[in-house]
Parts: structure tokens; sequence; C-alpha cells
């Protein structure tokens, strides 16, 4: 097997479409909204990136194994910009591996015809969220005033370490293929994973792309994770607190 | 020295061999079941594979050294197709340690004729077994039937990790050589050594291929490990318990 | 991309330059050094690197994404030799890294007709500073004596454990080009970024090339980090010390 | 610079010559040992190896900068045979440097005609030390019987984990190129550097190369290392006991 090796499954034309990258990090906001997508939209696997940068492992399922990989999916939706959404369970893991893995996935990209890209994550704000602004970064600044046009926020200093691994290298290493590429992060605690902060990086994305999803399924899994913080916290509340221990001894 | 170098030792003619991986892993359960089979049948070494991905180190017997290295011993038992016995006492020490190897270790294999591969390993369960099911997982949906038919569990979502080192690529990378491939793996506390678990594995092993084997010698290093275990047990209870402490308190 | 990669900016014409590099490191005082020369003196941007040994990241600036790199600026000052003035936010992530960098940096050094390189740094003492000697080290002897001629301190067995990183492997890897290349080393406690000792050093350095610039800019920094420093003594002290409890159970 | 780089130094004839190894390791055993050898014997600078897998540092003496490297001394003894004396401050950082530097090393050593290599080293017993024994490892039978007839001490299942670094590899790798390679290892604590135990390893070799030195500039740094462990220990017995915190809640 090769450092990097790309596996085409399927032709997938697609139409002037935009790669969408949702691969795990923060809160597993991009994660989670990629394979949303590809929940509630019609799609078909069309490639898939190998590498000796994965974790040496392979999945299972119905007793069938699966080599780490990164899938892309091509999806044309009936109303919208033809998409083609890249997702997976891994990063890199070290450092030549996520540049040389961003290269890759922009070559298939490229095969593709994408000449746009936006990248899906999540941002940590260390508390607790109760409205979930979208924050982002672009290669230009026309497409910054673009995204500031449906919503997305702009602010000094933020993200404050700047954006690492995929999602980073993708804006960084597209401006020098004369790609224009974006992130598009949404708040989250940094906690749990956190499917509101995936639905409202979606809501960005529909805006900018035109395409028509329900979120029903998202919502549903937002409450089952307030449903396990809520247990989080009554677990916490119930150990002995200082002045518990201070009756103990007073008793 | 090379990245990966193969040293053949002897010929060692195969009929229609399988190759069958046993290195160090949970429980051990995978290296104890393959060290077992070469000392209840007749075996010659006929290769070596070192690598620089192996930790820099030598083994001293008798006060004469040997490279790390990963050994091959062909096995031609009376009853029972052929087997290409893959052991050693390393894995990879990497990523790209663990993808090279393995791919050279199939190049062995597929030198010898080899065009079934079983790897086996252990499943950890975090509790004590009392019955030793062997789990399955296999490269294709004709060999889950037939591992399923001799016993083998299929549990969905399970193992909950997937399979990773050589075991997990081994079916991860045959597969892109038209080889078909099957992991047994053995439930095991994961506490401990397991010669039981390695003893459930290679009756199923025994089952698919045909051999005839003694098991005594593992059930008498079972027995050993059981001991160690009750010994263990017997020094955790030793131990002050929160109910001795309050006692000295009240005294 | 590959491993490193030089990315020409501009042309800057330099008369007889020394390359004057302040790249991340104890008390950040090499970056601070470097970073005031720029603010202080006009200059141009001429060179970038890029590498797969930096981390996988961008930083944001305007909402506009920049990769991991490092920069060189060329500066003509009114009095004094020309500088190519080497900094950025990050120093490589490995070893190998670290030697390849550092001959990419001498590489673009050397196009710009560069034979003298000064690398700033800072060296932790463990304890709060007075008089903020430079210390120094340098690939000739007779670089020793005019590095002594301005003030530089050469003390036996300093730097203990030798200099390690860019700083370090530009005076290693400098000999071997016909290169003379010299470290000054501002003492710093270690605790905090230091604009103080970073001053110390931009003094020699203004001796030895003859520029002339203002510190006030440093001075105010300092007087911040004062600041800091003040309220994290004052924190440390309010907490309980073991004299306190003592009292606790007394009363 | 290339991953591994030899610089030849001076010529330095020398007839049937030995390779002495002493880097750093358990106790500083061998390191002590080739030194000491090079204090005691006239010695010619030969030969210096860089690598970037050593780390990126420089040492300073005397205000001027070394690059990590390991170093190759010509040394022919009025009595015994002619050694070429292997030692530095560094190993490798990483598996793959380890495999390439002690390829490099053996390189260097077969420009210089060596046929035998002895790796000089130490053994953990993590207990103190009355007798300093001196443990065995050799490539061939017949060096186990040469090296026990001069007292080296071999035991089953010693050294428990094998030979590791460069020590380890210089034997295992010197078979491939026909050159016989032995492990001379002292015991020592493996809690201090064991001047003591580099002087047991040194009294062997004496036997096997027949050279003759003097010892009292180990047996200098032996009281020196006793004074310290004494100070430890006493340091050790100031503080306080479970007794005596019993003696205060009962006073």
């Amino acid at each position: 097997m090769d450092e990097f090796e790309i596996e085409r499954i399927a032709d997938g034309e697609l139409t002037d479409p935009v790669l969408v990258e949702g691969l795990p990090g923060v809160g597993h906001v991009g994660k989670l909204a990629a394979e949303h997508l590809l929940e509630e939209l019609d799609s078909v696997l069309v490639a898939r990136v190998y590498s000796q940068h994965f974790p040496p492992q392979v999945t299972v399922e119905d007793g069938t194994t699966q080599l780490a990989s990164a899938e892309f999916h091509a999806v044309r939706p009936e109303d919208g910009r033809d998409m083609l959404v890249l997702t997976g369970d891994h990063q890199a893991q070290d450092n030549e591996g996520h540049y040389g893995l961003t290269d890759t996935f922009l070559d298939v990209a490229e095969e593709f015809g994408v000449e746009s890209v936006y990248a899906l994550g999540g941002v940590p704000t260390g508390e607790l969220i109760e409205e979930y602004d979208v924050l982002g970064a672009s290669t230009t600044d026309s497409l910054v005033e673009e995204l500031e046009s449906v919503g997305v926020a702009f602010r000094e200093n933020e993200p404050a370490g700047g954006i690492v691994g995929v999602s980073g290298l993708l804006l960084g290493l597209s401006g020098r293929r004369d790609l224009d590429a974006a992130c598009l992060m949404g708040e989250t605690s940094g906690y749990l994973v956190d499917p509101k902060s995936a639905q409202a990086v979606l809501e960005i994305l529909q805006e900018l792309l035109g395409f028509e999803i329900d979120y029903e399924a998202l919502e549903d899994r937002a409450d089952e994770m307030e449903e396990v913080a809520r247990k989080i916290q009554e677990m916490e509340q119930g150990t002995p607190t200082p002045s518990d221990e201070d009756l103990r001894y007073i008793g």
C-alpha cells in the first residue's frame, strides 16, 4: 500500500460542485453535519482515500471489515448546488499525514471539478451555549463578505489558536491551487458531541448552497445529548461536597 | 538494513496453505495460540522479517543474540490443511510500520502460495470470563457464514473499536490482493495472559482446518495463570478497606 | 505540498546582509527581539517557508487565513548593515523538521547573499533577573572575541544543555557552508515572556550592526509583564499557607 | 544535511582493530568506560557521524559550538590490539534512527578494517551492587566461550528484556556483515552514574585486548558518586516518616 491511495468507486457526474468536508473534530460538529447531509439527501459513494497515516485499523459491520479510510459521496440535491461530501472516522495521526492527506483530498476534489471548498467544524467556547453562532474564516476577502451576508460571525482574534487539522489545511492549501475555501465553525462547549451546533452550521450552508433538508433527526439527537448532559450534572452534584464533610465532623 | 527485510531460511514446500498469524496483543491470545501450534505440530522455520519499525533490540538466548524479527514456520500436519504460521515478540512501533509490515507479511505469504489468512487474537471484555466465546470478522460474506457454521459468534457493534494492529490490517489489506481473510478473537478479560482464550480460538481453527492437537500444555499454563489471579485477588483483599478505617476512628 | 517549500514574495536587494533569526523559544526572547526590529525599522516581506514539519494549522486575521510558515523580511536601516530578519510563530515539530528547516532557512539566506548569521534567543536562569546579561556562542574563535568586545558574556559550561532548536542548528549547520554564525542569548527567568531580555539582546546586536532604534514599545511591554508577574505573586500569597492551616486547628 | 553523514577528520592507520562502543545508557557505564580509555591512552579523533535522528542541538565549549555527533577515536596502545573507540553524548531519538545510525557506525568501522565489535554498557539490577559482575552476549557460540574464559557471566534469561539501542543493534546488525560482536554489560543499580561498573567492564576488556591502563581517575569518580548516594540517603531519612506523624497526633 502506498502512503496515500485514492480508490475510485463510481463516476458520479457533478455540475459545478462544492467540496463539503466534515471529519471528526471539536464536538464532532463537522462530522455530524456532513453525515446529516448524507442521511437527508440522496448520495452515491464515489471514492475512498486510504493512508498509512490513518490508524492501522479496520471497522467491522455485519461481520465484514472495512480498512480505515475517508469517503467521498456525490450529492445532487433537487435544489441548490451539487456537492462532493467528504467524511470519515479518522484524522491523520501525524503532521506529515495531515498535509499529505489534505493534498490528496484536494486532488480528488479537483478530479470532480470542485472550485469551492467548505470545511465544517466546531470552535470550543468552554462554556454552555445559548445561541449557536457560526464563526467563519476564508481564503479571500470577497468570500468573507459573502459569508457575513448570510449571518456568519467574524470576530477579532477568533478562533484564537487558528484552525488545526484537515479543516485548517483545506484553507491553507486551497490558495495555491486557485480554489476558494471557507471554514464554517459552529460554537460548541467542546465537552460533548453537539448536534445543535451542527444544525447551526448546516443552516448557514443551506443559505449558501440552496439545498432543502429536514433537521428532525439532528434535533432528536440533540435531545438525547441534553439528557446525557443532565445525568452528568446530577452525578456531579451527588458527590459529597466540602460542606457535607464538615457536617460529618460536626455531627 | 532496509526499512523491511525478508530473510528466506528454508524452502518448506506447502500445499494450498493458509496463513495463521499470532503476534502479541490483548491477553497474548493470538501469540499463545500460534506458539502452541508450533509446539504441538512439527514445523520448519522458513523465513524471518526484520524492520526498522521494530524496536531497536536483540533478544539473548544461551548467550547469543537474535535481532528483533517476526518468524514464519511451515507446518504440514498429518490431518488437515498445511499452514504457514506467523509469530514473534513484537508489533510495529508506529502506523507506517504497521501498514508496511503487514504488506511484507502478505508478500511472504503469497510466495508460499497462501490464499487464505487467519488472524488470531483476543477481544477484551473487561470482566472475568466463564464461557470463552470466539468473535469473528472477515473480508467476505461467504466466509462469515462458514465461520458461523463452526460456532464463531458475530454480534452487532462488536468488537466496538474495530480491530487494530497487524490482525486488523491483515484483513484490511488482504482484500486488495484477492486473498480471503478472517479474524478469530477469543474473549478475554484483558488483564492477564489468557491460555484458555487461546484454546478456544484454536478449537475453532481446528474445526476449520482439520488438524489434531493436544491442549494439555495450554491447560497447565491456564492453571498457572489462575494461581496468579488468585494471589493478586488475595493481595487486594489484604489492603485496608474503608470499613477498617472507620473502625480505627471509632476505636 | 513538498516537505519544505520556499515562496519568494519580493526581490529585496540587500548589500552584504546578515541573517537575524528570532523564532519562538525560552521567554520568547528571540521572537520579541526580531519582531521589535521589524516594528521599528522599515521592512519588506521577501519570502516565506512552509513545511510539513510545521503544525497542520492556519492563522486567521481579519477573517482570512494564512498557512503556518516562517517569514523573511528585508531590512535596510539608514545606519548600519542590511538585515534579513527571520521570524514566525512556529518551530518544527520533530527532529528531522528542525534539521531540514534550518537547512532551508540557510538556503534562503544564501540566496540573499548572507555571510553572517545571528541567532537570537533566551537562556533560562530559573530565578528573577536583576541585570540582564547576554550570553554568547559562535562558530569561530575570532567571532567570540568580537562578541566579548561588545559586552557579550562567555561563561564556562553555559548554557549547560547546549543550544537546541533552530538557533542551535543555525550555528551547527553554518560551519559546513562557510558562514559565520553567533547566538546571542538573553538571560531570562524562563517563566514569562521577557521583553527586557529581548531589549538586552537587541542592544548588543545594535553595537554589532550599527542600526538605531527606539525601545519604548519594548519597555511598555516590559511594564505590562511586570504587572502580570505582580498579580501572579499576589494570587500565590493569597492561598492558605501551612501556618494558616495550623491556626484553624488551634482555633 | 543528509539523514546520516560521515565526516572523516584524520587517517589513523590501525592494525587489525576492534570497535569499542560506549554511548550513553544505563548508569552511563559504556560511556564512562569508553571515555576513560580515551583519557588513559593516546588517541586521535578520526571521524564524526552526524544525523537528523540526533537531537537538534549544539554543545558549547569555550564559546564555540559543535553540532550533535558521535565520535570515533583511533587508539594504538603500546600493549594489546588497536582500537577504534566510538563515543558521544547522544543516542538516536527514534527507531529508524537507531537502525540507520548503527549501520552507519558499522560502515565507518569497516572502513578502518574492523572485524570485531565490543559494545560496552550497563545492566540494571534495581538494587545496590556489592560485587560487580559483567554479563555477556555475543553473535557466535565461540565468542561466548572466549568471554566465559575471562570471567564474563552468562545467565539464563539475562538480560531479561534483551539489549536495546545501539549496543543491541551492533550485535544484531554485525551478523549480516560477517563481523563478530559481543556486548559487555556491567551490573549497576541503574539509579546513578556508576564508575565502578565501568571499571569492571574495562577490566574484562583489558583481559580480552591486552592494553594496560590506570583506574585511579575512575576510582576517584566512584568515591564522588558514593558521596552523592550518601547525601541522597540522608535527605530521604530526614523526611517525616509515618511513625513521626503518629507521634504528632499522640503528643
